[in-house]
């Protein structure tokens, strides 16, 4: 796994031999970005498969199932750790059914994990067509956060919006928020887009407000962590002021993510539970003290945002507006009975 | 002057012996704070007095002309700094009338710059006074950037009013924003208020939306670096964000700052320049690389919060309501001929 953290001063690699390590690397953030979140913990599962000595099929499933806890709680709000770890255990559930050879379940796990891998590409593209089609011809757009390929195994999912717009030519020009406190737009999305060509100009993100005052902002789009029944969102900390800065503005405020995201086991989102992440990131960001000794700071790393300040949920089924308790089940279709029961 | 910069980490001192060292301590925000950089402007002016080496009033007052013009020319869209430069001119003016010799015209300037000195310090004590009035017994202030001791020559503006209503015996905790770029709420604000032991907790930027959200903040107060005659404020950016905000959420949102920064000059905040600052605080914070080299950065200072959003603004003379153009006018009296002719 690349280690986000360092960058984007250095491009470290992390190797992975057991699942602690990927649960660190996700407690961590080294790894981050919802959707990258649940093709790492499939794969965390499937290491797991890979380093159990079981040979009976139940203490084999045992261990895979204790390694999904794992993988869990190293990341409470990320929805789709949960759901990729709950679908590669199910699959190791299918395929242990008429008592094959542990072998031959661990190869389902392996498959699981890889189809999930593979779909998050194909979702990428897939919210990248439907988004596009929502950006007018010139667009200053403006981000939070990261949600490119470093968040995902594909294109990403706002920013694959972004990229296909600017692919399909549209003149597009990105507003990237610096994301503090972690500042992943200024160390991710800034790398990104810059690799990728796309006009951008960082600002911090306390210029989000009057760049939407002086008319400088056209959309914002943004990725999400979850969403729940009801269309509220959980996302990166900062997103919420941005939606109620748009809505003053009557600037469209589009949330990009795939369906996995969608948690309809989580009605509203008053159920969702924000990750309260270490001070240090606020006093220390990179390992620079910027206040002074023994100051308390608080660090909610996540928000909410009511569904009511959304213009549209952009997926890779399609998108959806209001009333999302409606559209949203209609996307999810069949799949609308198991999301959200893991 | 204490070098801000250097702070919390180090506590240094620019020893100024020419106009050009001050007019360097202003723009480098080494000195900042609306009324401080009056007191230092009106300072500078006096030691360009003190410098010259005319014999004749009207080459002295040439030389005192231009350090002021370099000193104004230091931070335009700090109205202090050219109100203070205005009247310690306006000082060497009138004890020249009659022609006494240059030394009574230099006393007449350091006299003049003494006096703004005191009269801030009054003023903060006047504006904790009328603001403490608006706190309630119990309240989570949210605050941006630095007002206090740091800004003024007293106790602060936006900071007074607060230390003031703890000093009164409120239970008083103070939501210290970080303010990116130049990060005046981390390394400024949390280092006074915990030397004053004034209950406090520093977030992200990002983070106000969702403290109001949670009904965690009862009130905001701020300073201001330029109020036009209509009500609109000038102040570091992230200012009309948080005013916007806090309307969305009923909270009230105070601007203090004592008259001085009233500019009638400036009919409304379309006017005001909003200064530009180097890209590299925002991608090289403290000298701390967080963006890829050579990504295009955007950095204005400043932002313009419309006086529709403004509950009150609370001066040293009393606190000013809608409709302002008249309440400010009224709050300045004797003063509205010339303030902001300068």
């Amino acid at each position: 796994m690349l280690d986000q953290r360092a960058l984007p001063a250095n491009e470290c690699v992390i190797e992975a031999r057991d699942v602690a390590t990927v649960a660190d690397a996700i407690r961590s953030l080294a790894v981050r970005g919802a959707p990258l979140l649940g093709v790492v913990a499939a794969y965390g599962v499937a290491l797991a498969a890979y380093r159990s000595t079981a040979v009976k099929p139940r203490a084999f499933l045992r261990d895979i199932g204790a390694a999904g806890r794992t993988l869990i709680a190293s990341r409470p709000t990320a929805v789709n750790v949960a759901w990729a770890v709950g679908r590669v255990l199910r699959a190791a559930d299918t395929a242990s059914a008429g008592g094959p050879p542990v072998e031959a379940i661990r190869r389902a796990v392996l498959e699981e994990a890889a189809a999930i891998e593979r779909e998050d590409r194909d979702s990428c593209d897939a919210i990248g067509r439907f988004g596009a089609a929502l950006v007018p011809e010139r667009a200053n757009v403006l981000t939070h956060c990261n949600t490119g390929r470093l968040a995902t195994a594909g294109a990403g999912t706002a920013q694959s919006v972004i990229s296909t717009a600017f692919e399909e030519g549209r003149h597009v020009h990105v507003w990237v928020d610096e994301t503090r406190p972690v500042l992943q737009g200024a160390r991710l999305t800034a790398w990104e887009l810059t690799r990728l060509g796309i006009p951008m100009t960082l600002v911090a993100d306390t210029a989000a407000g009057s760049l939407m005052a002086r008319g400088l902002v056209d959309l914002v789009v943004v990725g999400a962590d979850r969403i729940a029944a009801n269309g509220d969102v959980a996302n990166k900390v900062g997103t919420y002021q941005l939606a109620v800065l748009a809505r003053h503005h009557h600037v469209p405020f589009y949330v990009a993510a795939p369906v996995s995201t969608i948690d309809l086991g989580t009605p509203t989102g008053d159920g969702i539970v924000v990750e309260e992440r270490a001070a240090a990131e606020v006093t220390e960001p990179l390992g620079l003290r910027i206040a002074p000794e023994h100051v308390t700071a608080a660090n909610p790393a996540f928000d909410v945002t009511p569904a009511r300040l959304v213009t549209a949920i952009v997926t890779d089924r399609g998108v959806a507006s209001a009333p999302y308790r409606r559209t949203l089940r209609r996307l999810l279709g069949r799949d609308a009975a198991w999301v959200g029961s893991t």
